[in-house]
């Protein structure tokens, strides 16, 4: 396995991080969450979702939020936009880049965006040309890549005809979603091989869901396959609101701390991303992270901190 | 990257699992639970430790614990022995096979058993001539393998070094164990090539603790490397009472969905380990798991339960 020298994280917790959570958090909160990582060496975050308030109320304030930010020029700030009317509005608060969201399954594809393929598809066309009108720049992001809840398997060819009709269509980037942690490395390898058939500018990134525990093997399947760019998720919150059984998302401080244990930069600082969710659980009502968070990072087990419990340890031992 | 076909796994729930819960657990509740694994499929079980009684309290009925179970022939169980104290008194309760535990860094070897790394090498060739009057099998366990809470990094050159003077000492598996989460699959292949350079022949079984959620990754690391023997604990449970930091083990279930999806047998039964694991439940303070006890097995999304939420989906989506 060889893995790539530098990887680039895109957060996603203030838009997939929150979007499931019932208790509505304040727009204010919701930007100082996001200029608090725009400080942690982060170089793109996804910051909220124009999606209908009624489907997902969590993200009533979206156009607020996107004007709400202090932005820094060397982020990129992307928004998701699960159809033309999310895209139009998107677009009139400024957005700079766009994620356009369509399943590589029917079934989820009409839970999530109440759309067949088909349709998503011509909508993304559509919304392309508003893109390239606006100078924004725009991703198509596939749910459902490695399984769907309602269908099961998904064939990697499906995910690769999918994905070439959006590079076809415009998109700048495609992202292959886990949205219910039904991926496995043998599955990951198979559908990257898939996609790389058909091109290998575009640039991918994967997201996954760390719904049975194999998140972090994944992404790493993923970067030995040439993919560096991965979607992440602050304390691990997340989940779709209409995939059954989705949970959470590699937390963000996780994989930044492995990386670097991997010697793989990110040029993220691990303390300030972990100070940053701790500032930020008061507002959610689940429990924050569950490695990382709680244990620390790896190279605090080698500080100061350390020896002293080592020579509280040696002493134990002489009496 | 290439995987075995088999796997075999060693549950070490009732021993590693529970040694550090406070309240004590009833020997009847452990035989319980233990007669329930030995059901699953499951080919090899830790059932408990011969460790003194003042050092962790809920293992001081190891000896029922090993005379209480429904022993069935086809499956090895094995206990874990600090000192030769324990051997003996593990001998005497006649059991079969002893997992002896060691450190690669002096301070957690002082910290665990209150033994330099040489004393406790000594003590394993008094353990080892035991072992071959009573005609038991002994392992060789390597603590701290990834790194030490005390002294952080440990050299891979270590690590072998005292695996050749176990085996050499007549260590029949060589157990290696990231007690406290500070593995990465890189640091992982590095141990491993080390030991593979004393003997091809030795088998090789990996142990890692989830503390920083990268269990399954270093575990998968080790599966393409040739290892197929590995220590897991159902519900996560587990952690070394004497290592700052050390945190749950990786859940027994979540290692066998993803070995199921991957094709990759296991011969355990997952609704029956499931089941285990809920079961035992009431008996911990704890919550047991986080992935698939959680959102369950990836086949479930393959199942008529799914086709009926497609269904309900499809209803209202017609609307």
């Amino acid at each position: 396995m060889q893995f790539p020298k530098e990887v680039t994280i895109i957060e996603v917790g203030p838009r997939d991080g929150i979007q499931n959570i019932k208790k509505f958090i304040e727009t204010k909160c919701k930007t100082g969450l996001i200029n608090d990582l725009s400080r942690t060496g982060l170089k793109r975050i996804e910051v909220t979702s124009f999606v209908h308030p009624k489907a997902i109320p969590q993200m009533e304030d979206a156009a607020e939020v996107l004007s709400g930010i202090q932005k820094c020029k060397e982020i990129r700030y992307c928004v998701l936009v699960p159809n033309k009317m999310g895209a139009k509005l998107a677009l009139e608060a400024r957005a700079e880049e766009l994620t356009f969201v369509v399943s590589a399954s029917e079934s989820h594809n009409k839970s999530n965006v109440r759309r067949t393929i088909e349709e998503s598809i011509e909508e993304f066309t559509e919304i392309n040309e508003l893109c390239i009108k606006h100078d924004a720049w725009l991703r198509g992001s596939i749910a459902t890549v490695f399984g769907c809840p309602f269908e099961g398997r998904v064939e990697p060819q499906k995910v690769r005809d999918l994905a070439e009709k959006l590079i076809e269509k415009g998109a700048k980037e495609i992202n292959l979603c886990d949205t219910t942690g039904m991926g496995n490395p043998i599955l990951v390898r198979q559908v990257i091989t898939e996609i790389q058939k058909i091109s290998n500018d575009i640039n991918l990134a994967v997201h996954f869901h760390n719904t049975r525990g194999v998140g972090i093997a994944n992404i790493l399947t993923a970067l030995s396959e040439g993919v560096s760019t991965v979607e992440t998720s602050i304390g691990g919150l997340g989940g779709c609101p209409f995939a059954p059984g989705a949970t959470g998302n590699v937390a963000t401080e996780d994989l930044v701390n492995l990386l670097d244990d991997m010697e793989i930069n990110t040029g993220i600082n691990l303390d300030k991303l972990i100070d940053c969710a701790k500032r930020f659980q008061p507002y959610v009502d689940a429990k924050l992270g569950e490695h990382v968070l709680y244990a620390g990072p790896t190279y605090s087990s080698y500080s100061t901190e350390c020896s002293l419990k080592l020579n509280r340890i040696k002493e134990d031992c002489d009496v």
